[in-house]
């Protein structure tokens, strides 16, 4: 039977995907067993929720994983990769070779726990909590950019039902009432030492899915008939459905099933013998549930016409927030831009982008989990997700972060109000740690930029670039320093004072810069020359033009930051010039001590990064 | 009226209650227009909720804040703060003249977010879902270790239910049955940019809140009577209790009442006039609580005594974070050492204490930030709090870290499972960013032992540490390096090899140090003399201890770390040699390149911090 969106639905019976459900077991537990590590029971526990899944409902062309009418299936409970590669080998994808050879070895791809190395692997994911909110982002990128008919089906563990970042999700995925995204709650019972919280309390796992707007469907985990039923129904609601299933840990292997002790461990070869045994041996059965219909429209390619920035008098008072908001609705001009907001965008200036494509915008609420992980599941899509909040808030996604690089996902995001410059609203709203933890992320941009003109080259610079990049900005207005045709690109710096003189070099980004310039020009009146680094680049950073200025001025430099001392500006420096093979004499001013509500200037001059303090240094190092 | 926990209950008839809320929104007006920022709308939305709970309800003398027997008050949202230091001025612990010319000023106590520099203030908010978690923590202390029949009131924001936390501290104060705490959520619809998800749906916020396991009363948070019957009804509820309060952002004053556009803003001087007339006028009202009853028996100082730690053979092969557990399990000698697990205490080895003190052991289940902030809320109380997960999911708390550091709190954190090391599971169990991430907190300790007895000693000494430690702990099992009464401390460091003709320096710590031992070896062999260094403490760094061995090798040092390069142990070493004071030719080694499974061996040889490659570092700087 076809249906206007998919072909070759029930190409499977429900006897077939029962004995297709005992092969996943199978094949689960032979992987883990050969790899000597793995999580079977975990896996034999959702055998029959994704058994009838991927035979009878999960629209998938396994042959051609760039189909953009696929729908997506995103194992949210990660350390169930031995179910999901048994799945790649019952369609065919994976051998069975590869199964029992590659699992969890070196240089192989069928790693501990799913990431986007396989192509039909949408995220990384292996931290709990987060395959739901990346399934989010890819369900607002179906329902309200490519306006496709695909779905996201979502295994999610029972454990990970304790992370607030799954009630982001539930929360958010009603609110834009996401009827193309399916979760599958596996509730086995059992969390990795005992009992969860909830144990088999399906009514209550309900209740809370319910009241964060969602229709549930509970259902015997292991009753293949009763599963196609509720996925026949979650089909056609309008809006999010979880099916709630009532599982067994370990189900087909009577000497492990519900039995704690069993999480996250291969069976001993003479149990797996056993458990083989008990499920009727090995099998080698080939299924392919239906695929998109070939009639279904697949997204266009988005418009990328040249973007315009906009420009600014040198000279004039502009904070780099505002410019990044400006920028970023010049950038919109791109179709696959999309921006979103942690409820702050008039503070981070992301409402500029909003008031210009205001369907590219999407407002996530105080939940910067939820908005880093919606970044990534817009991405899995190819959109060009922006997302922005105050930079300490990002602190708060650290781990989507973290994961975001391992699915290799191409995300911007942006963190206003850094550091003390922010003045009035004391520590808790002040970013000094953000600089150190973006460069601590695989293959991560960060930048800094210190007026408008670097901050608008470098969010147009950011759409382009792979990988996570961070632009930092600053809540106060200070003079662009920069003619609108000077080119900015991540890795690079600008030189803004220098002379065959230069005794000694500032270095500054944000804030500091600034502060760099007035203790330059407090220096020269001494008669001292001091070279002006704007190290925008904090990652990758400008290691030649370092090299010059330390080979120039005898190894004396001054690294100002708005930041912790650990990690940030300062390390970045030191990392660039502490292989021996430049002179370096390197004096490092960066916030020492809690600092409470003041003035920009109260603040910077507390925390000695201010022009005073800089000259100070310098004199020193001279002295 | 007395009651059995509580004298004077009822000093306030409810007319006066109707004034004081008046008096704390001109105050709040006052203040926050004296200082030119601050949030008074969001103040006066919860001014009657906060009248009524301060005059009548809160059990707190406020002349002796350190009474274990007072209730304790967090505002979640802690930039209603114009109301919080409105009510320190009603029970006349804060004069009007500090609130008119201290209130977000620089070197003043009043900051723009509550900080416990102020003697009432429990924790440090202003990261909105912190507080609430927080409190769950201080809960349990009350309820299961103080035993004492005080009561935690929470002011929360209806913006920051969207925050995953909040759900965290809903399901866990649920799951402990915390009868004594009471969350008041002040819905008052408008968020900083516009209307909130729910805006006034109480009975959306209502059924959330059920599902989790609360009693909720829906009130109109304007009318005093009500909100008096709600505080006397949630005060006998076996269980949590939350109030959800129907209020008006900007209420009483009509010109702002309702209007979105006025979060966060100060009233000018001509609309404060205007605002204070139609609210009747200054006043200087002066009004005190309930206080605990002098009788109520307060919790009895904790036994500290000597703690015998474990001890290990020098050359056993025992994990570190196994003795950790075992450590931890012996200093949980004294009576006032608490642990958390985030649901891997079979892991984490955390377990070892639950089975030695189950009293004092709390399961978090997977719920890093709640772990973290019960931690924050059981050392408000006293308690000596270890709270471990694998290093990588630490990170999901690091917001949750960072705002301990401004809390002033005392905890320890352990992370397991650190690094390439662990092997098979892949990258998103391994924490690479760990280092980086803990050194840029505030006044932190960062250890990273690499043998049992090292491990142990650092465990005993983190119980003495103030504010944030961190132990990093390994998988895998390695020699002992060391015999049991080998000291070790906060700032140290081991020289393990060492010579008059070592011409080279090799610097590991954790499973680098083993691989730099190796490395020594296959050196010395070829007639090279290493000298190596446990740096066990990354945070502070042995300083004196790297300058001697720089000075000694002509600066040639090798570093080696299971971590990405940004911000571990190469940054520590070098933010301590970086000044020109000594030779340095520093090489570092570190993960560079995304690691997928394998073993150990094959992951610390891919990733180039191997024995192997130390050794080549170190002929190449000799070379």
């Amino acid at each position: 039977m076809a249906s206007p969106v998919s072909e070759a639905v029930g190409v499977a019976d429900l006897e077939t995907v029962r004995e297709l459900a005992r092969q996943l077991r199978v094949d689960s537990i032979r992987s883990s067993t050969s790899a000597g590590s793995g999580h079977p029971t975990s896996s034999m526990s959702a055998a029959d929720l994704l058994a009838v899944l991927v035979a009878r409902h999960l629209r998938y062309d396994w042959d051609n994983p760039g189909d953009p009418a696929n729908d997506h299936l995103i194992f949210s409970k990660g350390h169930a990769s031995p179910l999901l590669y048994a799945i790649y080998k019952a369609v065919g994808v994976v051998t069975d070779e590869e199964l029992m050879t590659g699992y969890r070895r070196f240089g192989q791809r069928l790693q501990g726990h799913p990431t986007p190395i396989l192509p039909w692997v949408d995220v990384a994911t292996g931290s709990l909590g987060q395959g739901l909110p990346d399934a989010v982002g890819v369900g607002l990128a179906g329902k309200y950019l490519d306006k496709s008919p695909y779905r996201v089906w979502v295994l999610c563990g029972d454990s990970e039902m304790a992370e607030g970042s799954m009630w982001e999700a539930f929360d958010k995925a009603s609110y834009y009432q996401l009827s193309n995204l399916i979760a599958v709650v596996d509730v086995n019972r059992l969390g990795q030492r005992g009992e969860t919280e909830l144990g088999w309390n399906l009514d209550a796992y309900a209740a809370r899915v319910r009241a964060f707007g969602w229709k549930t469907i509970e259902v015997d985990g292991h009753d293949v008939d009763a599963i196609d039923a509720a996925y026949t129904e979650a089909d056609g609601f309008d809006g999010p459905v979880a099916i709630i299933a009532r599982t067994v840990k370990g189900d087909g292997f009577s000497e492990i099933a519900d039995k704690d002790g069993w999480h996250g461990k291969p069976l001993p070869a003479d149990m797996a013998a056993r458990a083989i045994a008990e499920l009727g041996g090995e099998r080698d059965l080939r299924v392919r549930g239906p695929v998109p219909a070939a009639s279904l429209p697949r997204p266009a390619p988005h418009a990328r016409p040249a973007v315009t920035l906009p420009t600014w008098e040198v000279g004039a008072k502009v904070a780099t927030r505002k410019a990044y908001g400006q920028a970023l609705a010049a950038v919109g001009a791109r179709g696959d831009v999309v921006a979103l907001d942690a409820e702050v965008s008039n503070s981070t200036h992301a409402e500029d982008f909003k008031a210009a494509h205001p369907d590219r915008f999407f407002e996530i609420f105080i939940a910067e989990q939820q908005m880093v992980a919606a970044a990534v599941g817009l991405s899995v899509r190819g959109y060009v997700p922006f997302a922005s909040t105050f930079a300490a808030f990002l602190s708060r996604a650290y781990d989507f972060i973290r994961m975001a690089a391992i699915s290799q996902a191409d995300i911007r995001l942006s963190g206003s109000h850094a550091g003390v410059e922010i003045g009035a609203d004391g520590p808790s709203q002040m970013a000094l740690e953000d600089l150190a933890m973006m460069r601590a992320v695989d293959g991560s941009t960060v930048l800094y930029p210190s007026d408008a003109t670097s901050a608008a080259a470098l969010v147009a610079a950011m759409a382009d670039l792979p990988g996570i990049s961070y632009l930092r900005t600053t809540r106060g207005a200070y003079p662009v320093l920069y003619g609108p045709d000077e080119p900015f690109a991540p890795g690079g710096s600008k030189v803004l004072r220098r002379s065959d003189t230069d005794v000694v070099t500032l270095v500054g980004a944000g804030i500091t810069l600034h502060e760099a310039l007035a203790a330059a020009d407090a220096l020269a009146a001494e008669g001292v020359s001091a070279r002006v680094i704007d190290l925008y680049s904090v990652k990758p950073v400008d290691k030649a033009t370092l090299v010059e200025a330390a080979n120039a001025t005898a190894g004396r430099i001054v690294v100002a930051e708005d930041h912790w001392p650990e990690g940030g500006l300062g390390g970045a420096v030191l990392e660039a010039l502490g292989d021996g093979d430049v002179p370096l004499r390197l004096r490092h001013l960066a916030v020492r001590e809690l600092p409470g509500s003041g003035t920009a200037e109260e603040l910077l001059d507390f925390a000695g990064i201010s022009a005073r303090h800089i000259a100070d240094a310098a004199r020193g190092l001279l002295g």
